[in-house]
């Protein structure tokens, strides 16, 4: 028997027609490309989305049609995504930190036909644009003033461009399992592969990470994303800030530490969320300035690995609460945080900054389960480990285009590539990913623990753990070890350190010290590359 | 174009799957209708519930079977509840408070098959029993040891059926907009409706409430819902909690200020619910005894108005936040509450008082609008009042069987029956359900104004208005007090105490004192009894 209850289908625009109606005037900051801080409302937002949404009806753009952005966190950009969304097209969010053919290609891929470009990117997007065939329009986002000259094919400033938007529009009537957004993962192997969100998944994942054991955000929060829109659905803060009627600031480009903290102190930011290399800058800066984080009560950190350190100086020294979190693109992305149980409430100092080394727990919509090679369930007992693998209400069915169809099996699990534990009470550590782990003597080495524990070592800035091949053993970690600067450190010292903290035949045999470790466009370590480097250890 | 998101619907027995994986050990306290405290978690109440959906399928009942529940709020409901649910049939809440008559009513009409009750309302159902000719099974929430001599068809404790389950039961895959649960709203005029609601409305509900600026539950609160579950869904907390791993306490049958205040504080209650006449008996009970709140931190309270002096109460006597929220049946049921955006943050004392005597703002999910008679929209200026409408996400779109049609309009807006008026940030208070509000010289006076105004006299205990013919007025208002015990009041000097609070041509004429007002089967003051009462000055 069907309910009585009304259709009332979870679309994105709803979220930016309560936040303008039920917190209009909520202030959303951000620093400009241009360079100014811009205070707008969320009332404004929606406005100004609606003549984006307007205006690509105006030029013939339709139904289901790619829209692509390459821009930072600002204001401007949320309004693109509103106003795509909203006019039932697909906001295909770039990563900037991609090499221009990958660009093309994942531009190509998705038939982009319209690009939404910050200032900054705009030679970049002249790189890419003469590769990209179905590319009718770029619009960058400034006035006219700022418009730069550009070769770009149908090249308007934003704010000219919406200015001839023809007015009373309203949103396109849409189905909540419409696709909305598309975001592709960069994959270090093989191309990267599309994630199509739903209207339906961002609503739900915005439910999802506003409540308590999440990221809980309130009207009376003021939340900065500095994890980028293009990174994983800006890890979905851009539909649960005004989901949440929550005062948003927008970082625009400058990435800095002195940048990050110059927003969050004046703005008086109560949430933040990055990866860990932002929070390094920031951390790095904060030493050496000797500046506070008075205002700040919680820090989402994801993307990679929190190191110990990390989680340390942000709640022992700065009094800020750090929530780790995990997920994936194909995840919307988050799939569990570091919220503490009551049965963990009493833990504190270096009991609680162990459990904050692990990746947290599911909310309800995410399901986990961990299985070996042979596909059967492993126990939740903080110590097994295996594939790690997710099912949920904004997790992906299947890549666009129908790449990479063996991630998902056929009870609906996605296969994260992680490999990880899972404690009794829930809380999942990552302990490597599937083809980063080293198998050693038919056991299993965790890399990403090695790492944790190395760069604990007062010398060490940042490392890095490989396979290498080994005539007894097939495969032995090798260390990759980059200095703090002005430090010497020892091979010696450092494996020294080790002992008594981790199996001892996990301890690597091998230290070599770099100055640089390799990183993805994301952020995280390029392990390809190191085995490149190190391809003459391999033998 | 669709999304490749997986489908994962929105099932109610996935809460409590969620809470048994993630929150198992956490306890439910029940005080049991056979007296002793009760201590299980969620992870055996899954089991068990599991238990009464093996039992159901057992017996012959099949998908969308009406299964009713006639009982206090206890974990053996609980279980009941998610046992009806995941076997994929209905659960129908029965509000002992009703009359036989009329509950045989609402069971023929639901054509109820089967029923839980609890021991106290053996022998209101063995009046309804017989009147019920589909009833073919009646479980006594009870053990064999208490279970009763009784003429009930198919009678047999609750403990022994479940012991008799098949084991190794799984939930009945189901379509989240299937029916999951029935509830009757208590009319005052015309038979009961029945509202149906979904999978879908009930856990979108509760990821809704649960959510900073509703409840804001979290695994760390321990909750105590005394607003019964066969009351507007408990306001969805019996599906709130569990999905937030909170842990719960169930008062049961006793609902005097003493039974209250010994599970808040023997079980640091952190969150309670219930309607104004339960804190009523609670505060009263307070300030015989001198009791403080200590572990409680925040009250929700509903169903009716919350008067002034009570939430100046709970926030200065007793240091306990009061969120007062709104909502109906049709509305599963929350759609409002008096949580504080931050452009009202720095309210204090008399000022927050005030705005919590409104009725607060909708959450995502919700929406309202305001119409005159002829349907136009009015203002959100905090001072127009009209009719108020509302649509979402877990509203009804009609009732059970067809009933009450004109509630509905054709763009999907339900007609509250309630007028109200909403102040430019949102927060709408309720002056008048539509059919009480008194027409005086073509204006409309709030009766529910009057009374919140009279309460707050010292020697009144509770106090009514209705409308009074009037040969110049048409209407005017008529005042009904309930002495505070051993006071005396006078008329003139309650009228008195009106003066300059509120528009002069509001003010009553009239006073009548009565030793009681009588009230509905939901604790509302029955105006329709009360205009019966004194008819005689209506003339």
């Amino acid at each position: 028997m069907r309910a009585l209850i009304q259709e009332w289908p979870l679309l994105c625009h709803k979220i930016i027609d309560y936040a303008a109606l039920q917190h209009g005037a909520r202030e959303v900051v951000s620093r400009s490309v241009e360079g100014p801080i811009i205070r707008t409302s969320y009332a404004d937002i929606r406005l100004r989305a609606l003549q984006v949404r307007a205006r690509l009806a105006a030029e013939g753009f339709e139904r289901d049609d790619r829209i692509a952005t390459l821009a930072w966190n600002t204001s401007r950009h949320v309004e693109a995504w509103y106003g795509i969304m909203g006019a039932g097209m697909i906001c295909h969010t770039l990563n900037p930190r991609l090499f221009p053919e990958q660009l093309a290609w994942i531009m190509n891929d998705a038939q982009d036909r319209m690009v939404f470009v910050d200032l900054t990117f705009v030679p970049l997007m002249e790189k890419i644009a003469p590769l990209v065939a179905g590319l009718k329009r770029v619009v960058v986002l400034t006035d006219a003033a700022h418009m730069p000259q550009t070769s770009l094919p149908g090249a308007i400033a934003y704010e000219e461009w919406i200015a001839g938007a023809p007015a009373g529009s309203d949103w396109l009537p849409a189905d909540e399992n419409d696709a909305v957004a598309l975001c592709y993962t960069s994959g270090t192997t093989g191309n990267p592969k599309g994630v199509l969100y739903s209207h339906r998944s961002n609503v739900l994942h915005a439910m999802m990470v506003t409540r308590p054991d999440a990221m809980e955000i309130s009207s009376r929060d003021t939340v900065m994303p500095v994890v980028p829109m293009f990174h994983a659905n800006a890890w979905g803060i851009a539909h649960a800030a005004p989901m949440a009627g929550a005062r948003l600031v927008m970082p625009g480009g400058r990435m800095d530490g002195e940048a990050i903290w110059e927003l969050l102190d004046s703005e008086r930011v109560t949430l933040t969320a990055a990866v860990p290399t932002v929070w390094l800058m920031l951390l790095d800066y904060l030493r050496k300035t000797g500046k506070t984080l008075p205002w700040l009560k919680r820090v989402v950190i994801g993307g990679s690995a929190s190191p110990r350190a990390m989680t340390m100086a942000f709640e022992k020294d700065y009094d800020v609460e750090v929530i780790h979190a995990w997920g994936m693109t194909e995840m919307s992305p988050v799939g569990s945080l570091t919220t503490i149980k009551p049965e963990y409430s009493a833990l504190a100092g270096e009991a609680l900054y162990d459990l904050k080394l692990k990746q947290g727990f599911a909310p309800f919509g995410v399901e986990m389960k961990l299985v070996d090679d042979s596909g059967q369930e492993l126990a939740w007992d903080g110590k097994t480990f295996g594939r790690l693998k997710v099912r949920g209400m904004a997790v992906a069915s299947s890549y666009y285009g129908g790449a990479g169809a063996d991630s998902f099996d056929s009870q609906g699990w996605f296969e994260t590539g992680d490999v990880a534990h899972i404690d009794p009470l829930g809380y999942m550590q990552i302990t490597d990913r599937a083809k980063d782990v080293i198998k050693s003597g038919g056991e299993w080495i965790s890399t990403i623990d090695l790492e944790n524990l190395a760069v604990d070592h007062p010398d060490v800035a940042e490392a890095a753990v490989i396979g290498v091949s080994d005539p007894k053993w097939d495969e032995r970690p090798l260390l990759i070890v980059v200095p703090r600067q002005g430090a010497e450190p020892d091979a010696g010292a450092i494996l020294k350190f080790m002992e008594g903290k981790i199996a001892k035949w996990w301890i690597p045999e091998r230290v070599a010290f770099v100055d640089e470790i390799p990183h993805t466009a994301t952020g995280k370590i390029n392990k390809i590359a190191l085995r490149e480097m190190f391809r003459d250890q391999q033998a």
